[in-house]
């Protein structure tokens, strides 16, 4: 087989961060990338070449492209954090071993990136897919499963049998709600409509409040003083964040790894930092996968596709978009409701 | 010696927690302390009974007869954390060996208070005084000095050579400046007057940042870039902290240790937390004291004697009350200046 020399991709328009705070919500693409052509990337020392079959697209990807995110955008280079592929060529010993194999991946190279048709990344980030796994769920296994995975480590250490995690209804709330239950830990799930509340307890959350109801406050407190959770994990950290935080009892944790919000929270009880040992920080995977053990890192991967495969844990794809189409359709496909948008080269 | 079986002491009017967040101000002592008679208090398993030598009047004393700090209040108790005396009985190994001598404490049993004429104590949390050592150093020597030496260790593991310090005319402050020069790291002092400047340069501060200079943020800002602090040591718990660990690099921490000021500082940037890396959490002595091991409280208590001996610390003594006159006294002695406050029975 011969390589082609170029490829199409979605191509960021804008260097480093934007001036927006609006979060992960897109009406139009336009004013971020086009739909373009690019050199087909090539990959250095301990980098492999992979041909996409399937990428995800998550709120980091949407928040990235308008410049909101923690790291600097580059003009000129294909957007889109992760996906699965095949691995067509490669530098390195590993890279040589994962030649010919199915391998899911997070973050690129510079100037490379998922929503294209080939993209480059590190050998050491890549990960075999077992055969009976679904490309569906291949795609997006890294960034949400593993954020899953990592994150119920830290409920795991808080040594109580319960916690709390805002905007349940998402991807990654689904995917802790299931793990909750199966290794029967209480999730006290927040949402914020009524109607998001059956499927959430269905899929494991023993809790659910509903934001707007006027009884939350009371019964928060009640969950606070019987299942003493004491890790809230939070992708909001607005005033309702901070509140809840408050509620908390000694030595809680509020781990916030996303801001839903743009609201700036005040910590009304900062003596709890004091004599309740208190403490506020952030999760970010990418800090996991730097900190982390190679074996550590294996058997994580290893548990998260296992859950895959025997069904325990399913990603709800509501709509898969040609790259070609992608500057029209997903805009729309991200509007069709709480379930994953994948894009197809 | 007979010992008499009633003693004078200042003894608390209220139970609990007060509603007022007025901090450690003082205008008088009548709604918080009657100073009357108490029985002398008998040690337990493992106490000992202390003839007071010397009490000293530290901000959390203030904040607790008023109901502000993290402990309830039990009324009938004798007020007062901290002093020196002479252990005139005990029960258990330790406090035998401890009998006759001078030693410092923090934190009486319940019931028992510094500001009294005898005051009961868990033996373990006695030290022994060296005699180079004067009351006035060691009646105040375990709360704040020890705090300083543990706070230090905060900022060794911090890996910069440099710190920013909140309220830093406080008498903490004062201590942890000469351990910054003295230990070759970097103090960046925050202070409301500018009057206050002189003195802590003399006593170690390196850098000193007045809140109401014009150029504080730009001045704050440049010594971010060349200093790269880390820690954040805060007593204050305003916006002023808030916008300060904003300001300050990757991997910071704030670490809160008091609540000066009543305003809630609200959270502008809590992306910090994901993608710097940074961490919000208390300090508290108490916490230190049960997790530390006896070996490292003795190697700290020794440290701390030794800098009191040497000259390298010195406690600025601005007033010494009697017990007696304290009611009249002490909110007026209380207003004399940033040195500290004794009261001797």
């Amino acid at each position: 087989m011969t390589l082609p020399t170029s490829m199409n991709a979605l191509i960021l328009k804008e260097d480093g961060f934007g001036n927006t705070r609006t979060g992960s919500a897109i009406e139009t693409l336009e004013p971020y990338l086009d739909y373009g052509i690019l050199p087909v990337p090539k990959p250095g020392p301990g980098e492999v070449l992979i041909r996409v079959r399937m990428a995800s697209v998550n709120p980091s990807d949407l928040y990235f492209i308008k410049g909101e995110y923690g790291q600097p955008r580059v003009k000129g280079a294909a957007a889109g954090f992760e996906g699965v592929g095949d691995v067509i060529d490669g530098n390195g010993l590993f890279a040589r071993y994962l030649k010919g194999k199915r391998v899911a991946f997070a973050g690129a190279v510079n100037g490379s990136g998922a929503w294209a048709e080939y993209v480059v990344v590190q050998a050491a980030t890549c990960v075999p897919v077992k055969k009976a796994m679904r490309d569906e769920d291949a795609a997006g296994h890294v960034v949400n499963p593993v954020t899953a995975w990592t994150m119920f480590d830290i409920v795991k250490q808080s040594k109580s049998k319960s916690f709390v995690f805002t905007a349940a209804f998402s991807q990654l709330g689904k995917l802790m709600a299931g793990l909750a239950r199966d290794n029967g830990y209480a999730m006290i799930a927040i949402i914020r409509k009524q109607s998001q509340e059956a499927h959430l307890r269905e899929l494991g959350a023993k809790h659910v409040l509903v934001q707007s109801d006027p009884d939350f406050d009371t019964k928060l407190a009640a969950l606070m003083k019987s299942e003493k959770p004491r890790v809230l994990l939070d992708a909001v950290a607005n005033q309702v964040s901070a509140d809840i935080f408050s509620a908390m009892p000694a030595r809680a944790r509020w781990v916030v790894y996303g801001k839903l919000d743009t609201e700036a929270p005040a910590l009304n009880e900062p003596g709890q930092l004091i004599f309740m040992n208190k403490k506020i920080e952030g999760f970010w995977l990418v800090n996991w996968f730097k900190r982390a053990s190679m074996l550590e890192k294996l058997m994580t991967i290893r548990a998260v596709q296992n859950r895959f495969i025997s069904g325990a844990w399913s990603t709800e794809v509501v709509a898969t978009v040609k790259l070609e189409d992608a500057m029209r359709e997903l805009p729309e496909a991200l509007k069709l409701g709480d379930g994953k948008v994948m894009i197809k080269p």
